[in-house]
């Protein structure tokens, strides 16, 4: 029985190999999944607070306009990057992954045949066994019984060199494909931090360029009617004129109350979490409540 | 009423700057907590992916052990400026974004108390109108009407600059903020950047560095007993003690169903979305179905 405990020990190794594979495969295909969709969900995000950059931009004078509009310039191509962060480890992480649910598969189906073509050696064995204890005399049937344990242990010797070529070509596959997906995940992430960084060099730019003292003579020339009313109160028809908002500006329209904005805000991202509609509602009784959940 | 005109839109623009700030600096806010959150749910999600890269490292040969562990330290070390990141959008960018909502609140008062001040100099001329109409003669009740309208015209004056400052003040102080909280925020993601294009280089070397060729010698000592069984069947006690797994190898302990990892990387992660659930129970009918959901 020694031949049958070392192959049980074979069998179940090569069972682990192709379990663990299974599980473990899984799991990374799953939770790198879920890592691109957060991922994804992250630019949605960043989307939304471009659009409010881009509308805040417009209310404000043209030195601060110009400001955030290259800054949100720069934010939107960094999400171009991340779109194709997605797309890249969805084609060249996830999608391999996914291929070894139909792979180990398969190995299972081999080590099935395997185990099958073993139980009748197995169970020829038994009859002979049985057969030497109930009849030892009858030569003719033990010699037949031996002939079909021979017969059986010669498949099974066949199939043992088939699966162990079968599951050592699965083996080398898994470790090429294992470094290939790895490789494949770095890089990709290699790939959009350093274009990210690049884009948040500019950004930085930007916001380093931005003339507060220009932005706050146009400001002044806004609000400050005062200086003309206490020299010629009288006639004010053009300082009238001069206060009128420019076109495009929002500051006539009333504006929003915060709540309306959170509904705006999750209508459009269909994947809000729960717990971030409970939030919602209460900034909607304060507009400021501290709402950035971060690791205890 | 020139004076009144000129005066109500320079209200409306002051007002429209505090309600602009107050919704927009809000959307900022609100919409980069939620970022912040979303990277703190990258970071868990890394952090699971980690978890089971070094349990798969276990069940593997030395070379392969030894490339997973390498890479998930590599990993984890990213996750740690990950976190770095969140602590620090918390503190440099979400805290200061808060605090324009007490700010433009006690704006808000400001412009209410000014515009009260207003509405009595409008009653008074009001008054005055009336007292014209109806008693052109009373010289001095006109008179001390129109002293009165005088003191509240003096006080509306007074006001406005004081409202000008306020608010002009105010502008100043959120041109600052804005590019100061903008620029936190850039380079706080510009550390996290550069540190995780650092850690995918390392992390890069060390899939490189994997010698499949050991790797699979390994394995081949481990699973290949039919060559012994072929040239020396009757005695293979030795083999068969050599095919034990290896102690902290998991081979012998059956595998858990993919259904069952799923339920518990729910239950780690409280803030999963509901459809990520309903995929979940997708997954357990066919373990490898299409679960990236990335943009149209």
């Amino acid at each position: 029985m020694n031949s049958s405990l070392s192959r049980d020990s074979q069998v179940k190794i090569m069972e682990g190999t192709v379990n663990n594979a299974e599980k473990y495969l899984g799991q990374f295909c799953l939770l790198l999944a879920s890592y691109t969709r957060k991922n994804a969900r992250l630019r949605d995000k960043v989307d939304l607070l471009i659009k409010q950059i881009m509308d805040f931009a417009n209310t404000e004078n043209p030195e601060m306009r110009r400001c955030l509009k290259d800054f949100g310039e720069e934010m939107s191509k960094i999400q171009d990057y991340r779109q194709a962060e997605v797309e890249r480890l969805d084609a060249k992480v996830i999608g391999p992954l996914k291929e070894y649910g139909r792979l180990t598969k398969s190995k299972r189906g081999d080590i099935k045949k395997f185990n099958s073509v073993r139980n009748r050696e197995m169970k020829e064995l038994e009859n002979l066994q049985k057969l030497k204890q109930r009849n030892p005399s009858d030569r003719q049937g033990i010699s037949l019984a031996e002939a079909n344990v021979q017969k059986a242990s010669v498949d099974v010797n066949h199939t043992t060199h088939q699966l162990e070529e079968i599951i050592f070509k699965f083996q080398q596959q898994k470790l090429k494909d294992i470094k290939a997906i790895f490789s494949n995940f770095v890089t990709v992430e290699m790939i959009f931090h350093s274009k990210a960084l690049e884009m948040y060099t500019n950004a930085f730019q930007h916001l380093n360029n931005f003339d507060e003292e220009k932005d706050m003579a146009a400001f002044r020339s806004k609000i400050c009617i005062s200086e003309f009313e206490n020299d010629a109160r009288p006639s004010q028809s053009h300082s009238s004129s001069s206060l009128q908002p420019s076109p495009g500006s929002q500051l006539r329209t009333p504006p929003r109350v915060l709540h309306a904005h959170f509904q705006e805000d999750e209508s459009d991202d269909e994947e809000e979490e729960e717990d971030e509609v409970e939030e919602l509602q209460d900034l909607s009784d304060d507009g400021y409540q501290q709402y950035a959940k971060i690791r205890k």
